[in-house]
């Protein structure tokens, strides 16, 4: 681990690659309609839901399947001009900026189920389909698909990002589920990685590479990514305790006695006023842990005794059930809309969002830590944290007006990264590294190893055309 | 998928590439003792628990540290002369013999625990510690470290070839077990790859990589890995089953509901007997299911209880508990001992082991056909499956001497190998690629994924010295 530099993080470089007119013209002559150079469209492809800015794409493309995607692919490919992979929009740290220029290429309207596959827990699905969509389109196999980052992203972009979310304590990440892919390279060439077979020793795992690369190696056109059965019983709980010390080592328990939590959310006592303010909701105004047991009845009845007994140990308090339906979903969506709740404190502001993983074990030491300089900083903030695997967001509530304040922002996102990664962490446990993080990256994993991702990349993608300025500068 | 051309599929190319004297001269002054270009060392070196065969490697270095791999990779790389890493020499495939020449690097020396970190449920160690004395060092933390393919394979080993076994059904594979590597590349510089953080979206993920690649993208010199607690309450039983597809139909559902079931071995009646025979047991001689479940003492009854129900739905019979210690090791060991029960049938015998992993609800078809066509080739085999997984091995039990038999067996294992990948399959499970699988695996991956797998090599090995030869011809 190297000294982080913190200038080195504040804003993504421009340097725009020229779009021929020839380009343009060769890509709505294959196109028509489902190109357009319109600037609503172009500005509304050129950003995400960061808070960096960058000028729109020069042109959007509109692919409907796979072939669409490698002509367009080859046609940039031929003119060196960057592609950018396009769906739901809401990345957090700038990766769909065109930072380079080039072209979006929205992949919206490929968002079908291809094919389920109930008594293998698979489904095959095309990128732009998003995690409500596939819920909904599966709610009749008993079947679900458990990854949940808050937003409705689509599944293409979480496997792009390695996305996880709340239920990543027990059914791991995109990392974990996404079994074969479809994507198409820098050439237009599309490639298979992966089978339906549920683990494989044949050769690189190019499906691992994918997932993670932010579309710097490939679009992704097809996903089969596994499934669980819905579980038989579900049970949510919220427990206050006297400090977000207690509610961590309270949590380190719960995970080494093996408990098979499905969500383990904490969120300080700062934010649980926000969300009590946003969503009418009583919650004590305490750090506080949001729990969810999935399993057999008499499973989760254990699991919740076991939990309850942990938590008043230290010195856990008001430990509620949320038993009905009704009082679970309001719970997860107050969580949920922490971020959102978070905002309203400050009419008009934008957040800076950080999103540290550690060790557990080191998790009180990183949260307490980062909580206290924004506490001293004066910059509103608000907090939580996939406290079972480690992960937590603070989000720095700035004036988007104020450099002074963007700075300062920066300045605590960057002692709490140098921390994460002095306690064993990464800079990013779920979001991704896009044009933010990217020092970071070289912070945490070395020269040595980012020159082996920019070698890879160059292998793959000699004229830099996919996503190019992301994960690395280039 | 491409058709598979059976020829591809039978013995190395061996094309041996020139080992300077001035190489071996600077290896004998840098490494002195550690160094050995003794007939019987070379040979022991030359190979692994496969049945194919190739001239012994030029010399043997063991490494002490990671300094001792970094300088032997250098002083290899400068010469362009092929480096082989080898520790327990488990492996079946192939993947240890010298096709190319050049030198073996010998990692057993490195086999200390670095650290264990309980409360984090990881612990980091050197390559060339094996499972066992893993679970040693470590058995009074409370953890364990639960894969487990049989042999007393090396954790580094064991990450090359992406290893799983009989635990994965519950506990994963080597992908997921492996959190941060520290790995040597072609060059002889050591990069580290991810961190103790349980997730991590920070990039490519080289960890993933690297796990699989058989030696071929670099010398892995530390690993970082989950441990998990040591189950509460564990049982284990047997079921036997009137036939394999009711064995396999019973298996089905115990993973469609959701049953955290811990391993889930199908054992056929012809292996049945030689484990019968070579272990003293008195086994009912029919298709049978071998399980162990673990949790809280109340989840394994529940656990249990379900799929004795299902059990009996599909013809179970003679449900039998191994309730003591003594007892289920006594039945682990015989799983464990099929291999060798399997050779000890027919005196003299080698085995050719099939590795084909399935989608789960493809798994009868696959097994059944497999078990039809060795019964019709006349060629005594042995049986074995994963089965939780979609993951069974044959194994052909052929006269070494024979041409005929080895040609035969790998014709079974040809059609064995097609039928799988026409089933949405692949090749290879758990024992990974090696010189065996090559022409199995540009069948499954297609040209288009195996020519990116090339590339990344070349890019990161330019000079192919990494184990070359291996997963793709070169």
């Amino acid at each position: 681990m190297n000294a982080p530099t913190a200038t080195a993080h504040l804003l993504p470089e421009i340097t725009l690659r020229p779009v021929p007119q020839a380009l343009l013209d060769a890509l709505a002559a294959r196109f028509g309609a489902q190109c357009s150079t319109a600037q609503a469209v172009r500005e509304q492809h050129g950003r995400d839901e960061g808070s960096l800015q960058a000028p729109p794409p020069a042109a959007v493309v509109f692919a409907e399947n796979t072939r669409d995607v490698q002509d367009a692919v080859r046609l940039a490919n031929d003119c060196a001009v960057p592609v950018i992979p396009f769906a739901a929009g809401s990345s957090l740290e700038g990766h769909l900026l065109a930072v380079q220029g080039g072209i979006s290429l929205d992949v919206n309207r490929m968002n079908a189920v291809l094919s389920v596959n109930a008594e293998d827990l698979t489904v095959t699905v095309q990128p732009g389909i998003t995690r409500k969509q596939l819920n909904d389109a599966i709610k009749d196999t008993g079947l679900f698909f458990p990854i949940d980052p808050g937003a409705d992203a689509s599944i293409g972009g979480m496997a792009a990002t390695r996305a996880s979310g709340t239920n990543a304590v027990r059914y791991g990440t995109m990392r974990e589920n996404v079994l074969a892919l479809e994507v198409v390279l820098a050439s237009g060439e599309a490639i298979r990685t992966g089978t339906r077979a549920k683990k494989s020793s044949a050769g690189y795992d190019l499906t691992r590479m994918m997932v993670g690369s932010e579309g710097t190696l490939g679009v992704i056109t097809e996903l089969t990514i596994r499934l669980y059965p819905l579980p038989e019983a579900l049970s949510a709980a919220v427990c206050s305790f006297p400090s977000v010390g207690d509610a961590v080592r309270c949590t380190i328990e719960i995970i080494q006695l093996g408990v098979p939590i499905a969500r383990c959310e904490l969120i300080d006592a700062n934010t649980v006023r926000a969300v009590n303010a946003h969503s009418r909701l009583g919650l004590r105004e305490e750090p506080m842990l949001l729990m969810e047991f999935h399993g057999s009845p008499a499973s989760v009845k254990e699991q919740a005794e076991t939990v309850q007994e942990l938590a008043s140990e230290h010195g856990g308090k008001a430990f509620e059930w949320a038993s009905t339906p009704e009082e679970r979903t309001r719970l997860w969506s107050a969580r949920h809309m922490a971020y959102f709740a978070g905002l309203q404190t400050r009419p008009g502001c934008t957040a800076i969002t950080t999103d540290a993983c550690v060790p557990i074990s080191q998790l009180a030491t990183a949260v307490l830590e980062s909580v206290h300089e924004a506490e001293a900083s004066g910059i509103p903030y608000f907090m939580v944290g996939h406290v079972g695997d480690g992960n937590f967001h603070m989000g720095y509530l700035i004036d988007p007006a104020s450099s002074a304040e963007r700075a300062r922002a920066e300045q605590l996102n960057h002692q709490l990264v140098a921390r994460a990664l002095r306690l064993g962490g990464t800079c990013t446990g779920e979001h991704g590294v896009g044009v933010h993080k990217m020092g970071f990256l070289l912070d945490e994993a070395g020269t040595g190893a980012v020159a082996a991702m920019r070698a890879i990349k160059q292998a793959l993608d000699p004229k830099n055309i996919l996503n190019p300025g992301k994960i690395f500068s280039a």
